[in-house]
């Protein structure tokens, strides 16, 4: 199967929390590139990664940063591609200033954020997209979201059953 | 041809900005359904619109709404379609309350978020992801890309032609 | 006696906190469900759960949640009943993403929110909320109010004693 | 029908806002005392009114200030009764210092803390209060969700009918 | 010597800030009287105590709290005195919550605030009020000052001679 | 009568502002200085005022500015009276940037800081600062503060006799 | 004389504030080139364009952008000249997005930061800049501080001699 | 070779980030002189030192400050050289408010502003002003920046050669 999504992040300070996009999109079994680049330390490698998106066969990128985040802005420029942003907790701000930097695309150019640290939730969305007309992909997110609300159910049996203080009494030991 | 984006706003405060994404999808030659409904005052119509997306065709949803904007989150809740989240300026937090709600999901249910009151932007990501399949869509995409940068061209042009001084005149005169 | 309160969390990472709403609830003899479900996970059995709490006998139910909190509002939506929110801190934002979420809700349907991470004073609004018509429990919170007092007295006294130096060397004992 | 509901405001100005509520009670039919008072400028008569509240047969008071809005948390501090804060958007914050001082109530004495300028729904809360034991308050209650949802349709019907431009045009003239 | 300040604050987990005020009267010979009390948990022993103030002999107040501090706005309402308010850093907002609630205090009753957990400015702020008719304490304060400055030219002069590197290694070994 | 205070501002566009504490001192006859200064534009002239303040008599100092307002702490760096610092709302963050820039000075220099553009609450601390000492103003002191009180009260009866709409009525004749 | 500025802004709406910075450099003699482009809309012309910048004989610099403003940013990662960032307020968040946008720039690709909107402040930064090799720029540097002051001291002049009254009365004529 | 830049700073606990500054301009051979200095403890021997910078050679000061930060302002006041700002994290408010202080300048009197802690993109500051009339000193920069490039290359060369867990395995033992 070909790589339909790109992950790029600004520095490998990102790799921890980009990885969970990764791991995502493993789970449902979608193949991705990932790359280190920056907008500002090395503007052209990352204008001609992000230009050779559609030739290469991608169909979402995903781009994680932080502080003065400008990676997805910077990529959403040069691809007609939808680019997920995942603004990462960084520096004295704590993530607002990239959310900020992420978000706020002016009129032309939109990236599509999800939380600070939310890299989990971009590869959740990447493989949304590309369910849009991926009939068994989506039959897969079905049941991804389904096993969440067995977990969640899971969880509430528990504490019928333990009580609080026995409940959290057995998370403490786990 | 059919229906491919589904907008729905909070409440008809929502409308003149929301109607922005709708245009844009006019714009693409892109049809839509428009709805308004409530995740608080009308939290049932809202489950049942946003079930049914999937089945109706829809392959994307925009969802605009203000304050404690719960709607494009619960939307997302119900239905493995991309959920792009517009935060409506509204209040005494200016949009700030409407961006956190949106953007800061938890795991599991991503939300596309855009910029406070970016509804044009939704609209272009909107395209944006219905083109990752459709040449004919990325094209045009790709040619309204050109279109702004020629636009910046010309008054690039313009401003070195005016000077600072006669371009501002020229605009103020409207 | 029946259950009167009924306290709901978005996640178990969430219980710890939540606890302090059932201890207080417990120091007054205040009967009580527990439930963990999601607005985004479960979002079903969460409105389930809701909509039955009136005829469960339930009074008044006391809803916590981080990041993007919808639960408070989602449950608040399909119930009559006084809901009381209680942003937990979570994430980068710390809980102001909570906060907002939960207490700027719009026209209609209200959330009586706390503090940040304040789940005993949820408790004890409960109580109040259940004692306005019942002089028993008034009377025991006139009775904790008072205790409140004569702890603040013991402290004042303890300092008039020890001095500023005694109290803290006796502090870092404690 | 006995007044059951106590309304008070640190200030002239604040009572365009703080009317919303007393509408809201007057729809519902239940009767409330007005006062103006101030937790700074007049301390003795403020904590005289909040200390004789139950005696007076009022079952929830609702109080609203700004900027460094102290009233909510000095009524609430000699009352057992629950108290709704309305956090006025008053002075250079916008009400976000009212708000604070509002919410983030230390352990002990609550505050119920609705929207910024949210008097309307510090209203509902009341009567939400009151309902829980009284049921025909709560029909009444059930009845106006039900309206809510109702209106919300109208709006749907309507622009389902005229479209985007339509409704505009429509809701510009008023 | 009489005592001439009032230290006073909301919990005794404020102490440990507070004494700083404490131990700059102290350096300047200033007498104090502390105390532990509660504009919420203990509302009349706090204004029982700020009332006779001034027939104490007090001419200054510092009041010190946290979270939605209204202390030092309770204590100045009841007192001509000044009152210096000391936000303390607590809970999620980290204090920003106690500043916005002690500075934006309403016409006519003025809190003369300073830095988050700035009690040792409190202290100083105390002593420089007390000296403006006291000229051998504002002797004491320009001697207090040329120590200031002093200390300042000390570490000038050592990085001047030790360099950076050396400064560094001597400090962390200090 | 000696001049006891002084009034600095940064800019004359701080003068409609900082005309409030003057107009207070008026009304406590108290007699003052005014002065327009800049701790950017005119470093040296601010620093030789504030360093005969003493000299002159003056025993407290009000010194307002907006943005990165510096001058408080400027002053207050010269001298060792009591400087109230007053920050003015102005440019984009509407006085954010001036409470921070006055009210979290460093251990040493203290400068005590009111509400954003709380000019009239500046003239009353220094009325209380003055007054501490001076019986006589004291007395003023505890009569305006009756006033206040009795002002809210003469509200509180008109609400009684008008009702809501009567009172909002009348206030938008008046 | 050659031309020592280059500035670039990414809109030409921000051409009103940008034209400051134009108005200093004209007050101050020096010649300068001026640019509308964007980060987003037309990134390859930016690029283009300051990766010529040396070539052209700049020596400064200056880059106003609104929103999620990568516009210096971008400028700076191809230019090894100094670039002064001008975050221009827009939106519905006043600027603070473009403030942390353009002065959180990771290590190793520095932009000279300026106020919000401070686009004279800009260009008065680009001139001090050139002038620390260049004499006569720096002798006209200080003689405008002189003004400066001079202008304060006039104002000074005027308040001693009108008084508060008498100078707010002439200031609204005008 | 003379020293061409001062680099001041309010205390010595701003020593540890500071000295990244020096680091880059001993990377570049860049002399410089270091100063601990406080506009507010020692503002005199401060003022002093700015003024004296033209005549003693300097050509660019880096001034850094946390908290109410005024020591790049007040620098930047009596010298017609280029001063960049660097806020300082420290205090409850984690360097916002000194980034406010230092970046908010009034017009007249700009101060270049870096990040938060940005000590090191001050010191690359420097040397940009300095080299853009330098050649051999902008070509050290070209270098540099070709260096970052290369690392940034590096570490995209190994996440292709090592993928995420390998790259992420490697780091930690790193």
């Amino acid at each position: 199967m070909a790589k339909l999504v790109g992950i790029i992040m600004g520095s490998d300070s990102d790799l921890p929390i980009m990885a969970e996009a990764a791991k995502v999109l493993d789970q449902f079994g979608v193949e991705y590139e990932v790359k280190i680049s920056s907008a500002h330390r090395a503007p052209e490698v990352t204008i001609e990664w992000a230009k050779g998106a559609v030739e290469r066969g991608l169909e979402v990128i995903i781009a994680g940063a932080g502080v003065a985040a400008h990676l997805p802005g910077v990529v959403a420029a040069v691809t007609p591609l939808p680019v997920i942003g995942v603004p990462i907790k960084a520096g004295a701000l704590n993530g607002i200033d990239a959310l900020y930097a992420i978000v706020q695309m002016p009129s032309g150019i939109p990236v599509a954020t999800v939380a600070i640290n939310g890299a989990k939730n971009a590869g959740l969305l990447a493989v949304q997209i590309l369910a849009s007309t991926r009939p068994e992909l989506q039959a897969k997110l079905v049941e991804y979201r389904r096993k969440l609300a067995e977990e969640v159910q899971a969880k509430a049996d528990k504490l019928q059953q333990l009580g609080i203080d026995g409940y959290l009494a057995q998370k403490q030991q786990g």
